[in-house]
């Protein structure tokens, strides 16, 4: 595969295993696996998802629900509190496929419920701690006013609670991850018993792939929606959810210059390709990516004392222990491992396989 | 002009005045003035500059010199250093159009020197100080290095220095930036001085925002190529560079909940949106974005206790005070001046002008 510019290659293999493990885990607990779509957002790879038996998907807007709908994907959760100003995308939508809107209050309903056309199902988001969108998941009076809303329309039937453990993205270890999911389910699993009576069909969907990862107790839960576990990359790695070889993604980046007063070389890799986001690394620094180079023809994983220590727009400074600095070479292809694979993915917008196809992502 | 989802609006005017300016700066100065598209990625932001006389123009890599050649920009520097494995890319953009390229190594030419089709000029990068790429200025015998193997090279014609004082963005005061910018072109009139005997028709180039906005000392500098000036962000205000009026791009986003516990409202506007760039905010925390909202009718840009202080894939969580907070409801419209408006165009990659137009961008 010739490299001429910063190029997201995807290792298939390793994607398809990611989901063999996640449907397995789904699978065994009798889970619904609905995979979020967000991380790839790609119709081929959401094909790759079929083989394992998944009907039921997850998006994060309206466009990306009507990307995947042109696919044949039937039952989609646009798993983002409604945009009232999507309606008629959603009407249209909606005539066709099953969609599930999420929502954590009524005004959003009130200001949309003259123009729904078609029927609904209505997931009410609740916040297990996370603490950026959702009801707090013991407030009920809040809860009753919500289902109040779903309940005076029509066409919406509700559907069940919703959750994202995003705070298990701020965990320090994996039993910490462990504690919080553990703790969204309990809360959860309060309010199922709560309205069990008068909705018996109610169901509960937790989504965070640290958790879904990581833990095995799914107790009354109904479904999962992780996205990330497809790709993973260096902030689940870091967390402990995921080793190395579990990383799907890596950006191949020609060297540009060596600046040898600082052991530093500079990548044509920079912030458009591979976005900002950053995890601490050992020295209490940022750290924007992680560094693979051949050595002796063999490709290898640097330690974090060599690691992407900045980026400008298309720049990339990748800071090399001495010894290391000495095998990379102007013209030659490194490898960065992200520290986030959806915006990773999404900056770049289209992903070649280590086999050299070419896959499209949806375009904005 | 209706807004569904995340939208970046673009003030034509601001533009046009933003360019005014600089335009007059290089004029006043005696200097060329070869801004930087890398800003807007853009045909047709780009062919506002015409207007103003500008022939020359800078990007930052090859598929941006070639989307621009496709428009008939006839001079182009890609201000980045050459990559080789874009060498038949080179050669034909350099068919048809005067392209300068920039190195900071002999080795980068000895991999393309039979490769190289076409004359072009070459501008020797130096690093005045921000230690990202380029010679260190003082470093005599690299230069005289590089210069033997460009002067070996028949197509190749040495240009000049060109430099970019990207510390100038880490700089605590206007003063300091005035201070950084002298400095810089101290060390380039050094080199200036020292080879202009054999190399009469030598250019200096330098290229910050920052530095091109507020200082008015060019001795001896031949060319300016800044590019953020056109649209302006939260980046150059905090440096006090520009106004907050002089800032051309806003990002319009539907409000999608209101957690009032938190006072926080969550923007349909995330990291895919603006990027995760920020600044440190007056609490010392990271602000990602500053609100303006609708009251009362007229448009008010909020106070700093009021900003983005998280983004999500598609979230934005806003913190307002008590009373910004009962001025804003779910499925308002507010707008997100952007902390780096690169990185946002980039991640947009069109603009809708405040009179409706749709302006493409490149895609990659």
């Amino acid at each position: 595969m010739e490299i001429k510019r910063p190029t997201l290659v995807l290792n298939k293999t390793t994607c398809l295993q990611n989901i063999e493990l996640m449907a397995d885990k789904a699978q065994r607990h009798k889970l619904r696996f609905r995979p979020h779509f967000k991380t790839h957002q790609s119709i081929e790879i959401g094909r790759w998802f079929r083989n394992f038996g998944v009907e039921h998907i997850t998006v994060s807007s309206v466009k990306m629900a009507q990307y995947f709908a042109s696919d044949g994907w039937k039952d989609i959760t646009i798993a983002f509190p409604f945009n009232i100003h999507e309606v008629d995308d959603l009407n249209s939508l909606s005539a066709n496929t099953k969609i599930n809107i999420v929502v954590d209050n009524p005004i959003t309903i009130d200001l949309i419920k003259d123009k729904i056309e078609n029927p609904l199902d209505v997931f009410i988001k609740v916040s297990t701690g996370y603490n950026r969108v959702g009801i707090t998941s013991s407030s009920y009076s809040q809860i009753e006013n919500l289902l109040s809303a779903i309940n005076e329309h029509p066409k919406l039937t509700f559907k069940g609670f919703i959750s994202h453990a995003g705070h298990a993205y701020e965990a320090s270890s994996r039993n910490d991850i462990q504690n919080i999911h553990f703790d969204a389910v309990m809360k959860l699993n309060r309010l199922k018993n709560y309205f069990t009576r008068r909705y018996p069909d109610l169901e509960l969907s937790v989504g965070d792939t640290p958790s879904c990862s990581i833990s095995e107790y799914f107790k009354g839960i109904d479904e999962i929606r992780p996205g990330n576990f497809i790709f993973n990359d260096l902030v689940q790695n870091n967390l402990g959810v995921c080793n190395i070889d579990d990383i799907a993604v890596r950006m191949h980046c020609p060297v540009i210059s060596k600046q040898q007063n600082r052991n530093e070389i500079v990548i044509y890799g920079g912030a458009i390709h591979l976005s900002k986001d950053y995890i601490q690394n050992i020295d209490g620094k940022a750290l924007f990516g992680r560094i693979i180079i051949s050595i002796d023809g063999e490709k290898k994983l640097l330690n974090p004392k060599n690691y992407l220590v900045r980026l400008s727009q298309e720049h990339g400074i990748v800071r090399l222990t001495n010894k290391m600095f000495k095998h990379v070479e102007i013209g030659n292809i490194i490898e960065v491992l992200p520290v986030h694979s959806c915006l990773t993915a999404n900056c770049m917008g289209n992903f070649i396989t280590h086999k050299g196809e070419h896959i499209e992502m949806m375009r904005s």
